[in-house]
């Protein structure tokens, strides 16, 4: 009995990989089209979030299961409830990827604009966060998660060096302001998808320690903007 | 016993409709300091913030207490998670409106522009969404909850029509530019709010039918820009 719920969890976790993979690479092929404006890989990020919102519904209903046949000691319960928000964050992960997606499909309407923002750059990070996150949720080490949260500082930081090159971008060439602000828009995405990162580490911080991290503001640091 | 634990069921209802009055109330605050340019009401935001943060993690931990010392049957199982869920969509709506107030700090260097377009019908109706979201939680109306649906797609036309509007005014009027991308940022978060409200709607559903609605395209109607 034990031992098959024991199973259960493991395949859970499994398929949380799994989703995570898909959220990952739906940002990096989002991100992917809008470096080489290819509308096909546009195409394969929006078939990707039909597989992700599926995927999304059997974790849930694996999770709800395994809470109502089992009753679940105070770890795993905290192991569940973490996997079915990690699950929310990482549709969402898929949701920011489609925003990029469809800013990809708007610019085919425009000339190439060569902008002094590094998208790429902000797109490894963010992605790297997912991952990070993941591997933190895996390991189950919080520190790893703890990792992730300084990590986002910097895409904070990237974020805003963009808003401001970008609107300045707009002031000066106004010509030039529908690719700069889809620049700045895809900009956004990919601080949510850091947003959500951070919220998965947060999770896995909460189901390792037992202590909740969420809002949780270092002495002497900023909120950042 | 089953009757302490319904009344737990209620206290931890109560807790929520609280939390969904507070962020309610952040998102009208923010949208009235940025019709007023009133700084003095970003602080009121941003100290709501910081009780709403307070708030999710009572409730997180009273649905974990619930669910760790009873056993609750499917039924409310599914209400705990949708609690669980509808609590971290809430706390991100207080998100959207600290994100609304520090928009309204930056325009304080910025002379105010007439832009043709009507934020404060949007926050209303955002907000509308998280009210109706909530009027349908409280009385299990999945109705209810489906007519939140059917709102968004107005609050994603507006949107829409808000970006290619002041995107125009940008490239026209490019001393305009930091108020229009101003407003365009502060459109983008009210759009949040209500994508915030239509996934609370799904989970009120999803709790009260037990069937998922996530992800629902009903047929004859086009996916959403």
């Amino acid at each position: 009995m034990r031992l098959r719920f024991q199973r259960s969890l493991d395949d859970l976790k499994e398929k949380l990989l799994v989703m995570a993979g898909m959220a990952e690479q739906s940002i990096q092929r989002a991100v992917e089209a809008y470096r080489v404006r290819d509308l096909s890989v546009c195409d394969l990020v929006d078939h990707g979030e039909l597989a992700i919102n599926r995927f999304e519904r059997e974790i849930d209903q694996m999770a709800l299961d395994l809470l109502a046949m089992e009753q679940p000691m105070a770890i795993d319960l905290r192991f569940i409830l973490a996997v079915i928000k990690i699950n929310a964050d990482l549709e969402r992960v898929g949701d920011a990827a489609t925003s990029i997606s469809d800013r990809v499909r708007e610019l085919e309407a425009f000339p190439v604009a060569d902008l002094p923002v590094d998208t790429p750059k902000m797109a490894s990070l963010a992605a790297a966060m997912v991952r990070k996150a993941l591997q933190a949720f895996i390991e189950a080490d919080a520190n790893i998660a703890e990792s992730v949260l300084a990590m986002d500082d910097s895409v904070d930081k990237l974020n805003e060096t963009a808003y401001f090159t970008l609107l300045n971008v707009m002031k000066t060439q106004p010509h030039m302001t529908p690719q700069a602000l889809s620049a700045l828009m895809i900009s956004r995405s990919l601080e949510r998808v850091a947003d959500h990162a951070t919220n998965i580490a947060e999770d896995v911080i909460f189901w390792v320690r037992g202590a909740d991290v969420r809002h949780y503001v270092p002495v002497n640091q900023p909120r950042p903007a």
